[in-house]
């Protein structure tokens, strides 16, 4: 049976670190910020936060408000993986994609506005928000593609708002392991 | 200096547990559907859903999408109170009125749909949902508000999945107690 842990959070939240904890624990991780990118470098726009907005809107026009994730369930078919994290779920239209093919854990990995700033001013990818105005732009556009209704409906919600990588990790693995043994016995 | 802890979260997510947490610690608890509820009774309407539901219809049409936050700040003011827990939140427009008047801390408190369902459940509140269909419209109608997006954006979140009462309680009390001595530090 495929199990997929479906991880939402606002940018720089930690959903990452939340991910690679599960992957230490062998499973496999898809990132559905990856697939939007390799598809606006396909599409020969920037990999920046407009060139990948702009993807995100047209993928959904052309296939529907599920288009990510039902990339996504095409790269978990093709790999047989059946313990899979997925990484960046935007919405709940996403979540059914899923929940359609898979039992599914949908966790909220959550920090404050400015925890966020921080964490993703320490990162630095190529999207990442620059200025303060940039980052709240950034948050708007998510919000307005409904993560906050798939934040508000998760199965679990863990708060990175004063843990350390390893505690996140920890969180993490705690409530998949519990969701795990729950769905076995 | 006025503060207010403001406590958002979707229905049956423990909003009330967390709030007298911090009642019980000194602060005084302003409950946003009271507000709503005394104003529909000094117009004249009846306290039901679709009484206070025009309520709320004609305050935001007349005082814009804070309305409700509005009201609270003149009781607020009126009673003098410096250390309020504010309970109810529903939008960001909320929110943003309080920070004018206060510093705020808001508040996520979440818990699964299944978890806030038989919360509700064991409450058995008057007009709390009777059936799944009747819980899940009541979740759209307040994502329709721009909850989501409250939640989303949270100082703190709590999550209320494997807590006892008592538990829930300490961890309020803990985010509140930490964001306290750090704003007097």
């Amino acid at each position: 049976m495929l199990r997929i842990v479906a991880i939402t959070g606002m940018p720089g939240a930690g959903k990452s670190t939340a991910a690679e904890a599960l992957v230490k624990a062998g499973w496999r991780r898809v990132v559905m910020g990856d697939v939007i990118r390799a598809e606006t470098k396909r599409r020969g726009l920037e990999l920046d936060a407009k060139g990948t907005g702009e993807v995100m809107r047209l993928l959904r026009k052309e296939r529907g408000e599920s288009a990510v994730a039902d990339l996504c369930l095409d790269e978990i078919a093709r790999t047989g993986a059946e313990r899979v994290v997925v990484d960046g779920i935007r919405s709940l239209a996403e979540v059914d994609a899923f929940r359609k093919k898979a039992a599914v854990l949908l966790v909220a990995v959550d920090a404050s506005p400015s925890r966020r700033y921080g964490l993703l001013k320490e990162r630095g990818r190529k999207d990442d928000p620059m200025t303060k105005e940039m980052f709240q732009e950034r948050d708007l556009r998510e919000l307005g593609v409904g993560i906050g209704e798939a934040i508000a409906l998760a199965d679990e919600t863990v708060s990175n708002e004063h843990e350390s990588t390893t505690g996140l990790e920890g969180e993490m693995k705690r409530v998949v392991d519990q969701w795990v043994a729950h769905e076995l016995s």
